[in-house]
C-alpha cells in the first residue's frame, strides 16, 4: 500500500475560510431547495415574506402581486412585487445579494423573517440553476432603481451586473423581484396557490394577485386596517445565557452595573438591579471589568431575583375574530371557534399561540383533521410531522370532544385546526422554517389552547348528535305509528286517527325535551 | 394609533452583516444543542469524530481517550485526547476558532467532517453555557502548544485568552481538548456510551477509551489495520449545475475548453471533451469567456455524452467481514450476514451502501428490529424516523424473508439491522448530522442492499423453522410409539421392541429427510 501519509503541515496548507454562500448553496436542501417543486414555493414564499415586512413595518397596506411563467417544463420565471417602502439604493445589492445581512436578526420584534438569508437564499438558488443574474426593481418613491445581481458565492458578496436609474412620475413605492429558476409545478396541499390561500387567511389586510401558469386568482382585502405594530423589546433577563451575558456587558455602554441591568433588559428596574448587584457580590463593579467568576455570579444571581414577566406588546396576535372570519371565508363549515391564549414565555421569548377550528359542513368526514399552521402568520407546508404543533395535537385527547383519535394520531372527522405561532424568535427546526421546535413551554400553550377550543366545540358537536339521534329515533317511530295505531285501535277501541295523533305529539315532545336538555 | 411609520432609510440603518457565529449561537439547536443531554452527546462526537478523521488522514492507528466530569448535576468538563498528526501552531486558533474554517470542505473524499462547523459549534456552546475559554492543546511532534481559545462571537474570530509553549521529550503528537459545558448525562440508547460502542464497531482498528462518570470503558482494537485510504477526486460533470459550472470555467487556470473540461473534471478525456465542446457549439472558445447561453449550452451537451461513472476509490466501506465481526463482538446473536453493494451515484457523488444483519440468540424477539445507522463510519443516533435509512428498512417487505411487519413499521423479531452509508458528499437534511436525507437513489440502493442480506437471512431463518418444526413432530410422535406399538403387537404378532426400534428409525429418517430437502 504505497499511500500518501498526510501530515500536520500538509492539513495545514488546505484550511481556509469557507463563505456562508457556498455553504448553503452546498447544502441548500436545508433552504428548503432540495426538490425542483419545493425550490419555486420556496422562493415564492421567501419574497412574500420579505414583501409583507416591509409593508408592515411602514404602516402600508399591502398589494402584492405574485406572476409565474412558465418557460419550460422544468424552467420558471417567478416575478413578486409589492407597495412598500421600498429600498434605499445603496442597500439594495447587499439587502438581496449577501447571505445573513439584514435589519432584523438583532431585534426581539414578531416579524416573518429574522435571518436575512432567506431572498438572499432564493437568489442563490436561481444563479446557481440557471447561471443568470436576477433583478431588483426598488423605489422610495423618488427614482426607481434597477440592479441585475448576482452573488460572488466564494466572497458572500453582491455582485451589480448592471444598474440603472430611471424616472418616477408616478411616485411608485416598493420592490420588485425578477428571476429565474429550476422548478416542477404543481397545484394542491403543498402548492404556491395553498401557501398564498394560507397566507390570505392570516393576513386578511393584504392584497394578493397570482398570476400562475393555470390563471389568475386574487386574494381580496377582507379588512382595511392593519394589525397593531409589534414594538421592539429589550431581553428579558430570565432568558439570557452565561455568555451572551458577559459579551453584553463587555459591549456595553453603561458605566456601571445598575446601568447596564436597568437599560439593557426589560423589566428590570433600579430596586431589582440593586438586588441582582447585591446577591451577586459585584458592587460598585465597571460591567467591562466583571470577571469570569463575577459574570458567573451576576447570572445566577438574576435568576433567583423575582422579575416581571418580559411585555407582550412586542407580539401581533391574529385574533379570535380575524381567525374565525379567515376559516369562514376559506372553508365550508359550519360551526366556526378560536381561541387567543395570554402571551407565555419560553427561554425567556415572549410567544403566543391562537386556535382556530371549523367543523363539520361539507369537510370531509372520514380522514383524520387537516391541519393548518402558522408561525408569525406565514404558513407552514412542510415537514408537519417534525411540528410542535402536531405533537400538541396529537397528545390532545380528542375523544373528549367528541372526536374519534387513534393513539399518536389526530382525531379523525370534519375537522380543519388551525395553529397559529407568534414569538419575537420562533425556534425553527431548520433554516427552512417550515416546522417549530418542541419546547416543552410551547407544547403546553397549543395543548391549554387546543383545550380551549375543543371544549366549545364539543357543546356544539353534543347538541348537534343529540339533535340528529333524537330525530333519528323519532323517525323510526314515526313509521311504525300506523302499525300501532292499528293495533292499539283493536285493544282499546279508541279511533285510530286519535292515537297517531296522541303518538306524533308524544315524539314532537320528546324531540324538544332533549333539544332543551342539550342546550 | 399613534405609531411610529418606519421608512426605507429608516430600515437601511438598521442593516448589518450577521456573522455565521452569531447565527449558530442563536439557533443552536441546528447543530446538536437543543437540549442539555443531546449536547453532551454532541460535544463528544464533534471531538471524536476530527481525532478519526486526523488519524486516519496521516495513517495512525487511533489512540483516542474521552474523559467526562460532572462539576455539578448541570455542568461538566469534557476532555478528548487523540495521537492524530497535531495542528501547526499557527492554525490552531482558526481551526477551532471559527466556524466554516476547515480542509474539508472543498474536497471530493469520503471523511467524517467536512464543514468545518463541528468542533467549533461545540466551542460555542461551551462559551455560551460557562463563559469560559476553552483549551486546546496540540503538538506534531516539535513543541507543545497550548492555547485558551474563545470565540469572538460577532466577527467569527478565534481570541486567544494565553498561549503556552512546552518541551516535549516524549515526541508526543496529537491533539487533546478541554472544555466545561452545561449538560445532563445519561446512559441507554441515545448517550456517549452508545455511541461510542457503535464507534467502536464502525471503526475497528480505533482503540477508544472512555472515562465516564461510572467508571471506564475500554473499546480495544480488534483489528491492526487502517482501513484504505480514500482518494480524492474531481467533480463528476453529471453532477455539475450550471451556476457551479460557470463559477469553475471563471476560476479556472486552463487557457482552452479541452484543458478545462479535462483537467478540473473526472472521466473527461481527449475526445469526450471535443465532443461536448462541437455540441455546444462553443469551438476555440476561453472558458473565461463564455457567456451566459455558450455556459448553458456547455451545462446541456455535458449530460448529452456518454460519461463513465465517477472513480470510487475515493469511498472507504467497511467491508463485510469487518460489519460481521463488529456485529459478533457487540451483540448476542446466532446468525450474522453482511452485504457491501458496488458504489453508485447521485448528484454527482459517489456513494455506497452497507447493511449487516444480526438475527436470533439472545436479541428480544417480541419488539421491532434495532437500526444502527451509520454515515461515513459515523454513529448516527437522533432523527431515525427523518433518515432515508429508516424509509428504505420500512419500505422493504420483510415478510418475504419470514418476518412479520405491519405497515409502516420496521419488521418484527430478533433482528438488529446495521446500515452504513458512505459518500464523498453525505446529503444531512440538518447540520446536527443524524440523518440521511432521502434522495431517490440513495433509497434504492439501501433496499437492494437490505434485499440481498435479508435472502441470505431468511435461508437461515427457513432452515431453522423447519428444523425446529420437525422437532416438535417426531418428539410428540415418540410420544406415542409405546402405546401404538402396544396395538401393533397385538394385531401383528411382531415383537413390541422390534416395532418401537423400527418406529424411531422411520422418524430420524424422516427428520433427515426434511433437513436435507430445506438445505
Amino acid at each position: 500500500m504505497a499511500e500518501k501519509i498526510v501530515t500536520a503541515e500538509d492539513l495545514a496548507n488546505k484550511m481556509r475560510e469557507v463563505s456562508v454562500a457556498e455553504f448553503f448553496e452546498k447544502n441548500r436542501h436545508l433552504l428548503g431547495y432540495e426538490n425542483t417543486t419545493k425550490s419555486l414555493l420556496t422562493i415564492v414564499k421567501e419574497a412574500v415574506d420579505n414583501s409583507l415586512d416591509a409593508t408592515n413595518e411602514a404602516g402600508i397596506l399591502p398589494d402584492i402581486k405574485v406572476t409565474l411563467r412558465e418557460l419550460s417544463p422544468d424552467k420558471f420565471k417567478i416575478i413578486v412585487e409589492d407597495n412598500g417602502p421600498g429600498i434605499v439604493e445603496e442597500k439594495i445589492s447587499l439587502a438581496f445579494g449577501k447571505l445573513l445581512y439584514g435589519s432584523k436578526f438583532h431585534r426581539l420584534r414578531q416579524s416573518r423573517g429574522t435571518q436575512g438569508i432567506g431572498i438572499s437564499g432564493a437568489i442563490l438558488y436561481s444563479q446557481l440553476t440557471t447561471g443568470k443574474p436576477v433583478r431588483i426593481m426598488s423605489s422610495t418613491g423618488k427614482a426607481i432603481h434597477s440592479v441585475d445581481l448576482l452573488i460572488d458565492v466564494l466572497k458572500n458578496a453582491p455582485i451589480a451586473a448592471s444598474k440603472k436609474e430611471e424616472r418616477n412620475p408616478d411616485k411608485w413605492h416598493g420592490t420588485k423581484i425578477e428571476m429565474e429558476a429550476e422548478g416542477r409545478y404543481m397545484e394542491g396541499r403543498q402548492s404556491i396557490p395553498e401557501f398564498l390561500k394560507q397566507t390570505a387567511i392570516a393576513n386578511p389586510y393584504a392584497k394578493i394577485v397570482y398570476d400562475g401558469p393555470n390563471g389568475k386568482v386574487t386574494f381580496d382585502r377582507a379588512v382595511k386596517e392593519l394589525p397593531i405594530q409589534p414594538k421592539e423589546i429589550k431581553p428579558h433577563p430570565y432568558g439570557v445565557e452565561l455568555g451572551i451575558l458577559r459579551r453584553m456587558a463587555t459591549n456595553t455602554h453603561a458605566r456601571n452595573l445598575v446601568g447596564f441591568l436597568t437599560t439593557e433588559f426589560s423589566r428590570v428596574g433600579r430596586s431589582s438591579a440593586d438586588q441582582i448587584i447585591r446577591l451577586a457580590k459585584v458592587e460598585n463593579k465597571n460591567p467591562k471589568d466583571l470577571t469570569h467568576d463575577e459574570t458567573g455570579r451576576l447570572h445566577k444571581a438574576i435568576q433567583m431575583v423575582k422579575l416581571v414577566s418580559p411585555p407582550t406588546d412586542c407580539l401581533s396576535p391574529m385574533g379570535e375574530k380575524i381567525i374565525e372570519e379567515g376559516l369562514k371565508k376559506e372553508l365550508e363549515a359550519e360551526f366556526f371557534v378560536a381561541v387567543t391564549r395570554p402571551p407565555a414565555v419560553y427561554r425567556g421569548n415572549p410567544f403566543q399561540v391562537e386556535v382556530g377550528l371549523a367543523y363539520g359542513g361539507k369537510l370531509p368526514t372520514d380522514s383524520t383533521a387537516q391541519l393548518i399552521r402558522f408561525a408569525n402568520r406565514v404558513p407552514l407546508l412542510y415537514h408537519q410531522s417534525d411540528c410542535a404543533t402536531s405533537e400538541a395535537t396529537i397528545d390532545t385527547d380528542w375523544r373528549r370532544y367528541d372526536f374519534q383519535q387513534s393513539s399518536g394520531q389526530l382525531p379523525q372527522g370534519p375537522l380543519v385546526i388551525l395553529i397559529h405561532f407568534a414569538s419575537v424568535y420562533v425556534p425553527y427546526t431548520s433554516e427552512g422554517k417550515q416546522a417549530i421546535a418542541d419546547y416543552p413551554e410551547i407544547i403546553k400553550e397549543i395543548k391549554l389552547a387546543l383545550q380551549e377550543a375543543g371544549r366549545k366545540l364539543s357543546i356544539y358537536v353534543r347538541q348537534k348528535n343529540k339533535r340528529r339521534d333524537a330525530q333519528l329515533r323519532s323517525e323510526l317511530f314515526e313509521k311504525y305509528i300506523p302499525e300501532l295505531a292499528e293495533s292499539l285501535e283493536k285493544l282499546t277501541d279508541v279511533k285510530r286517527q286519535k292515537i297517531i295523533e296522541d303518538l306524533e305529539k308524544i315524539i314532537k315532545k320528546g324531540v324538544k325535551g332533549e333539544k332543551e336538555a342539550g342546550s
